[in-house]
């Protein structure tokens, strides 16, 4: 079986935009063992899209389309691929009910823009949208089966995820013999974990290793093709067996878990909670912690405390340790930890102060932050120096806040 | 002139990194006034490269290819394009020299595999690597121009600058400017914004008017080209002075700038400060607000009140209210309002709570939240209605905080 994705928008060939859809859709093709010979990205214009469209009918099994499938005139998608595969178009009336119960919702009717969204493709199975109004579908002529998906990328991963893979599996399509997992590291970098698994990363054929970077962390994808999902399986548990122990103490979770929902985790299994005092972050951490559905039962809350007089009125910080140690100092992390742990009778309190940036602030330079951790046994900090953009700064620190709850 | 861009490595295909070169390629030809119709990637694999290659070359002005002229035999590109344009490769000495001196560094030869980097087509116009070491090239073929780039994005966006497009220009196919502008806004759907818009959306062809939806947002995209930026600057002010004006006053910003970046600099103007009080978004406000450079001087912190029982700790939420009213209320969205304005000294406290999901809360379906508002003019509040995923209903909730603090 061999796909080719088209992604469809003008703002992609502006570059406005980057075709994440078309990487999203070819992970997880190649997860279901379906390989992806092309990636094609056309205009809102009729003409180029079909002729995309008939071309890789031409060579494909399976055309995947994301995008134009919107309300607006220059959603085209749908009407194109209509007219290139001769087909009515029919409504589907439970997307228009849906479309119906949104707009009532608003207090709006149904406009005729937004009526467009329920129509697919005669003798097409639709996909109800999850996540949006636009309905998907799937449509085969002669050998080829089309896939008509929704652009905003909150849409196409979750029908990819709820229908496509099912829908592929269910024809037999997707024999599900290519499973890959994440181990996810934090505390080393790219090229060091490469160095210490190098044999493992450059000599496996089947299954194999590759590492992953993204934003301060680090993954070892493991992959391996198997007859069956249970055989790639263990062929998976084989190799991450053999995985030195000190590797395997870096390993914090698997696949989509955060360093956010592991800490959420931990405080679960023993029975904990938390509360955040935070300056540079901003509320990143307890923006983190509280996006992982469950966390109200762990996370008590916590307090931004911005600028140095909030770090005093609202966390009692001592104008001591301001005077003699600064905001950016072990000392203030500490007392931050300790009093936000007592305001909020929590289990543990955690603090950063430091300096996101871009500029040095009291002398001490970006990306230098401290990170206090207070519980009934007392109180610690540490010191952590992470250059770069005040985006980053601000992330790491947000990790790090994360990670130093997976070790209380 | 039209162009077409072609993304060649099979870790494309596989979903492990997006085509942020085709964004990039893409986004600076629109500035010199160049269409791109088309992105294609292909994998390593020089069959469906010259396939590729060939197809766009009947298409296009100018194919531009990125990757594949690494030194391992699965970097395709120099040696497919030197076959499906019957030309030999040669070498390009200023380029060999590099990669010698490269190799001197750090104690090694050249290896063959270095060596090919250094290969041109014949009669190719080089492009010296200044950020790394494979040779970029440009071959004429007919009415066709062939630009063939490295594949690693720090290496090709500095060619693009550096050489390709002053190339472009030298040949006179550079001209001309098409220059974009982004009206955001808040507070009205895509359809919407298409309906009241239509005309100038369907009718506009030189300057265009079209809507991109992004999660929770709408902006219009006006696209001008003009003989010089100055000109495409003022056919789009002209297009922009044609919105009627209930539209305009639903614009909060231009191109980058974010609902939060808005808040901020109106804050900036008006010399006030904020301080902020979450339940359901967590933290996510202050992590918006203080993402913004030079927050510090207009937000002076908040609390994150996330269990009810710190919303009477820590906020004085008192007992009545929580019991009268419920946490999910505009009584107790005004108390947290008012009391973290006095608490931390603000002009304006805002305050959210409500019901993030995916399960309801004291009755209350997920998606629904009150947004406090207090300032030295007294208090008030507003109810929404958001329905979406955990992540959706956060993410609203904090633009509409956002974009109260425009309103005050």
């Amino acid at each position: 079986m061999n796909a080719e994705v088209i992604a469809v928008g003008s703002e992609l060939l502006l570059g406005q935009i980057a075709n994440t859809n078309g990487q999203y859709v070819s992970r997880r093709l190649a997860e279901a063992g379906i390989s992806v010979y092309r990636h094609t990205v056309v205009g809102d214009n009729e003409n180029r899209l079909r002729e995309a469209a008939e071309e890789a009918g031409r060579r494909a099994d399976i055309v995947i389309f994301s995008g134009g499938l919107g309300p607006t005139s220059d959603d085209l998608t749908r009407d194109a691929l209509a007219r290139e595969l001769n087909r009515s178009l029919i409504i589907h009336p439970p997307s228009l009910e849906q479309i119906e119960a949104f707009m009532k919702d608003k207090g709006k009717t149904v406009s005729a823009a937004n009526e467009r969204q329920a129509y697919i493709l005669e003798g097409a199975d639709p996909f109800v949208n999850r996540a949006g109004l636009a309905c998907g579908m799937a449509v085969t002529e002669g050998d080829t089966l089309y896939l008509l998906l929704p652009g905003p990328p909150h849409e196409l991963k979750r029908m990819i995820d709820a229908d496509v893979i099912p829908y592929l599996s269910a024809k037999g399509w997707a024999a599900g013999s290519i499973v890959s997992r994440e181990l996810k590291f934090f505390g080393i970098g790219e090229s060091a974990l490469h160095d210490s698994l190098a044999v493992m990363i450059e000599e496996q054929k089947n299954p194999t290793a590759a590492p992953l970077a993204s934003e301060g962390e680090v993954a070892l994808r493991l992959t391996a093709r198997g007859d069956s999902v249970l055989q790639a399986e263990q062929m998976l548990d084989g190799l991450e067996s053999k995985l030195p122990p000190e590797m395997k103490k870096l390993i914090y979770g698997k696949n989509d878990v955060s360093l956010a929902a592991a800490a959420v985790e931990r405080l679960k299994q023993t029975a904990s909670t938390v509360a955040v005092a935070e300056s540079l972050t901003g509320g990143g951490v307890l923006e983190a912690l509280t996006s992982i559905p469950g966390a109200s039962s762990v996370v008590k809350g916590g307090a931004v405390t911005y600028q140095t007089e909030a770090k005093q009125n609202n966390l009692e910080v001592s104008e001591e340790i301001i005077h003699k140690h600064g905001v950016i100092s072990a000392a203030c992390a500490e007392a931050m930890a300790e009093n936000v742990r007592k305001m909020y009778g929590a289990s543990f309190g955690i603090a950063l102060t430091g300096v996101a940036g871009p500029t040095p602030q009291e002398g001490e330079p970006a990306g230098k932050f401290y990170i206090g951790v207070a519980s009934a046994d007392g109180t610690t900090s540490t010191q952590f120096m992470e250059p770069g953009s005040r985006e980053r700064v601000r992330l790491m620190a947000t990790k790090h806040a994360c990670h130093q709850l997976l070790k209380v």
